[in-house]
């Protein structure tokens, strides 16, 4: 079993119209919602490739109802904390005239001492139980500004790796705990080390604890530098769509491969593929299964040799 | 006791940020939610003009139950239908930079058959009870074309005025009924009849069956045409804010001065100075109580003469 937590979890609400009339009253063709967080995502992906998962992590309020409502219906095992306040929602609102899509994320939640308390004796449950676990997303307020740390820490004394999706301090401040992997995308590679050149930052948050450090880079792949070595795999082609849940996309599959032991250069074939295949899907947590078997032999992954 | 009628109540949620950042994500400041629909406004303000005042209308799911317990929490009485489908939200994004609003408006509820017929019911019981009936805002899907008629003709026959505030066929349909005022502003006014002439529009509508007509001219104020005379009334500058809620502050000070038997000229001056007070008030439903009662000398009232 696959843990993957959320602690901001969310109700995703995508909203479908023609065009946003700015200063305008704008009438919604279609309103939906889901269960949402990049965990929660993460554990989508995982569900629909057939590895056992559970979603833990903390949701609130009316909101938290819906989303637990909505991850039953889904059939996905869900270890939820319930907390006091309301979780957030976020809207994401796509204008079908151009296929643009407008994000709207509420502040969230703040998380009590004694609910941050209780979390940590759940996961202390849980984490132990699984084959790894995966940290995605923001910290709620409330939250330590080292919670990741902790989780990491309390996973791998109990030898469980850590695979970590974060920004910011979330992540910068959990490196030295020993997390398995990490996953930036460029901007978050960029904000943690400072440097824009993707090779020198993934080394850098090697040399900063990572064991591993994976780097989306949108159209142009995947970076990895592994103790094993490092490898830049491609898509074949550029994929135009929805790229909400390409990353969390690439972690499911990373994470399937590190709990497989799948060699690091079909590891990350699998990742680009996949990745590839939810920017085609219209919803976060999807993908395109059809495009994911076409993609899968058409990603080129190639060495990289640090030194150069 | 004023019963308003909001068959489609709504969750009204308020996003605060400085600029939308089109096709990107959009960290929002704030988000506040409050029971809405144009009823629910126009009893706020008759709840704040110390008038009695009951809701009805139809209101379902986790938003409804959220509607309820916000007016709960206000202090306003409610007798709410409970609907088997999730009342809609609507989402306004103010932009602080500008001062601009986008809003958002969801589909909103399918009402069924079995859902109606139990509207009327209680609608029956409630109607005779009041002094006067407010018929606000859009008809949700599964509602009759001609509810309003209906409505307003269930209360007549016990001798109660009916207000209505509606747009299109909701509007149209409901003037051979004999509302005893309606107010559309200039765009229903024009949709309804046809024609760009206020006047001629708001003749237009008497004469399908309105008893009086008073239009909303935005800052040129109300233009009404009664049995007793037609009058133009003014605000003494130009009020900039947000006009959300401007209207259903008008229809609250029109249904009290109609139920007080307050003579026409005085009963348009308190309308327009409400009015203007409610575009300084941040929220729909709410006014700036100091600035009405410094507007409200200073409101221009002049008789208009329909022949000319």
């Amino acid at each position: 079993m696959i843990l993957t937590v959320t602690l901001n979890a969310a109700l995703d609400v995508t909203y479908q119209l023609d065009r946003i009339q700015r200063r305008g009253s704008n009438r919604v063709r279609t309103a939906a919602q889901r269960a949402g967080g990049k965990g929660v995502n993460v554990s989508r992906v995982l569900d629909a490739l057939g590895r056992p998962t559970v979603i833990t992590g903390l949701a609130g309020g009316r909101n938290g109802l819906t989303v637990r409502a909505d991850l039953a219906a889904a059939g996905l095992r869900e270890q939820l904390l319930t907390i006091e306040q309301e979780s957030r929602r976020t809207v994401a609102v796509v204008e079908e005239a151009e296929g643009d899509t407008t994000i709207f994320l509420e502040p969230g939640p703040v998380v009590s001492a004694t609910e941050w308390r209780g979390f940590l004796d759940l996961y202390r449950e849980l984490a132990p139980t699984a084959s790894a676990v995966v940290l995605s997303g923001s910290l709620p307020l409330g939250v330590p500004r080292d919670a990741y740390g902790v989780l990491i820490g309390l996973a791998r004394i109990h030898g469980v790796p850590v695979v970590l999706d974060a920004d910011g301090a979330a992540l910068s401040d959990s490196l030295a705990a020993g997390p398995a992997l990490v996953k930036p995308n460029a901007a978050e590679l960029e904000r943690a080390t400072g440097t824009g050149d993707p090779l020198a930052g993934a080394l850098a948050l090697r040399a900063a604890g990572a064991r591993a450090v994976v780097a989306s880079l949108g159209p142009a792949g995947l970076l990895a530098c592994t103790p094993e070595g490092s490898w830049q795999a491609r898509p074949p082609e550029r994929i135009a769509g929805n790229p909400t849940g390409a990353g969390d996309a690439a972690v499911a599959a990373l994470t399937a491969g590190l709990v497989a032991g799948t060699p690091w250069p079909e590891r990350l074939r699998r990742a680009v593929a996949l990745s590839a295949a939810a920017v085609l899907s219209p919803l976060a947590g999807g993908f395109d299964a059809a495009a994911y078997r076409r993609l899968l032999p058409l990603v080129s992954v190639r060495a990289v040799h640090e030194g150069i």
